[in-house]
């Protein structure tokens, strides 16, 4: 790392700012920033903000006009080599004639994976990539586990008392934890590309499972105008064709996509309602999130019950735990958190890493990532 | 607050932090600290160490000798004001010529309680009161719930995994958290002044509930010298004579009490093993706490099943709950934390405040204190 200096970081640190106005629109395209620099100053700056639209490196270029020349370039990925629904961005920066390009990692997209930083070599720009490769790894961690493995990077929430409880043993969970935590909760839903739930969910508590921006934090409102507003799509694993047209899902305008085994007529169902027919097979899962990668699916956001979850923990496709953790005790009988094939030894429980925790008035918020998990790239 | 300065905190927070030098040997006295200044520089610091030993007022007094004369002292408890053990301490500043005391909070003691200050006032001696008030609660919370109310401090603790799940359904729990956690204990039962377990995990884990100097954490180390080590009294529930004179607790020479409702013949057993009986009733566990308040307890730190941790809470007895949580998931026919009738309404659920979150590695430690409990001043 010793090739960048304090400046560099500063820099880049300023281009991963950008990066993230765009985490609640870019997807299926990655979040990115980038930042023009020309004897110390900025001249430019930068973010893509949807597919479709201009990419982080061509709005910055724009923005400097003629300062580029002989400038640097600060961006939080590889700058693309390939026509997609805009021009290379490789080749932008070139034309513009600057010097100096600093991503912060490589790009895993096939599709450029390293050419857009050969195109700026063979154009005699010199290129170093690495700085604060973890943080911009961690801002697009979901189009990195679908480029690397077909897959979307999967985060189970699950909300629960001190004693790891979900519910009263009637059933009543409304609510566990508290508005704060419920708003980061539509923050992260925000973020996601989609969100998966269960017929058996569906039917229990005929959530919407959509995005309430009303019910934003402040902050998040702030870098995100309702008129922005983008919905996760919404994914039911319905193998029993269980879900009716009349669940509060479909009073909202957005795209719902029923998983079955089988074929499925949706005469009656709103047009945005797609079904999905997946075979029947012990990998089950992992089809379903070959599929959703197939269908551009970054990051799949999760809100089920114990039962998902602890398949979904026991197949090892879980990305990502978010835990949000109640100043309540509901005790023995009510119910649990997941549900797993009974443990007889210790050293056989899932073991996961501790990546932050934040505290939500008194409810906390724990993110955790596993120790062992299928291999990731 | 701002009949104190900048300068004053200072000195208090140091008054404070010399006072936490006490905190592992002091009880069933409190743990306090002096500072003794005078033209705005330090000329005396003392702590208590021990019952039967100089209070800090003494300690610093003696350090500052004629510099206490026309100095100010600031002590984080009411100076006493009665003979104990030794001469009071207002007595001691009043002679040592000291001009003005600063305490950080009252002493609830029936036998100070405001006439130590009362004491200094008759003598022309300025007084204030409440500087760092919070902080030199906390640090006495055992010795002021005991003055306050009879019964000692109750912290509760809890080590569990993610899913709130205390040991695999065969009872395997060696070891869920992780090593700087199990050090942490070290350091919380050391501050205890008695530790309360059952018969039933004294049988199960043949435990030795002591302080292990060796597994101390090193910061700990370094301020309690293993020369100094007190054992804190362990307290086992035993209603029905279950505890053999051959479990492992007698294997160390330190108090054990055992709690029993009828009269017991403890031959066979060492003789640091007392037997407390205590008659049934469906107060009994508040009786206990009766029990050793009066026996001079500040701090019962609860190392116990769910059957006891659930009855403890539900008749509010507990004062604080710290819970180790490990980044393991076991599932839903692992063990649970605590047996509460079961509830039928989410508002019934008893709630906690969250005090503070800790990290150790990739366990969290989470301290909560009863939003609703018994009076407690």
């Amino acid at each position: 790392m010793s090739e960048f200096s304090a400046q560099d970081v500063v820099f880049m640190q300023i281009a991963l700012d950008l990066a993230q106005q765009g985490q609640f629109t870019t997807t299926p395209n990655p979040s990115v920033g980038c930042v023009i620099v020309k004897a110390g100053h900025i001249v430019g700056k930068g973010f893509h903000f949807k597919a479709g639209e201009p990419h982080a490196e061509v709005m910055a270029l724009r923005e400097a006009g003629e300062n580029a020349r002989g400038a640097t370039a600060y961006v939080t990925l590889e700058p693309c080599s390939h026509f997609g629904r805009t021009p290379p961005c490789a080749k932008g920066l070139i034309e513009a004639g600057v010097v100096k390009v600093v991503s912060a990692m490589h790009d895993p997209n096939p599709q450029v994976a390293g050419k857009g930083l050969q195109m700026l070599t063979e154009n005699g720009i010199e290129s170093a990539v690495g700085l604060l490769a973890e943080k911009a790894e961690w801002l697009n961690r979901g189009f990195l586990k679908r480029m690397r493995t077909g897959k979307p990077f999967v985060q189970l929430k699950m909300a629960m008392s001190l004693d790891g409880r979900t519910a009263l043993a009637n059933g009543e969970s409304k609510w566990i934890t508290n508005a704060l935590s419920r708003a980061d909760v539509q923050t992260e839903r925000a973020k996601a590309s989609a969100i998966l739930s269960t017929s058996q969910t569906v039917i229990a508590d005929d959530p919407l499972l959509n995005v309430r921006w009303e019910q934003l934090p402040e902050e998040t409102q702030q870098i995100y105008p309702i008129a922005n507003l983008r919905q996760p799509i919404r994914v039911i694993l319905d193998s029993q064709h269980q879900v009716k047209a009349t669940q509060c899902l479909f009073e909202i305008e957005s795209p719902v996509w029923l998983v079955g085994k089988n074929t499925r007529d949706l005469t009656g169902y709103p047009n945005f309602c797609t079904h999905i027919q997946l075979a029947d097979s012990t990998q089950y899962l992992h089809d379903l999130l070959f599929e959703l990668g197939r269908r551009q699916i970054n990051t799949l956001w999760i809100e089920a019950g114990a039962t998902l979850a602890g398949s979904l923990i026991e197949q090892n496709l879980v990305d990502e735990l978010i835990i949000y953790t109640a100043p309540k005790l509901l005790g023995d009988d009510a119910r649990g958190l997941c549900k797993l094939t009974n443990l007889t030894q210790l050293s056989d429980a899932t073991l996961w890493k501790l990546h932050s925790i934040e505290r939500f008035g008194d409810d906390i918020k724990s993110i955790y990532h596993p120790i062992v998990t299928e291999k990731k790239c």
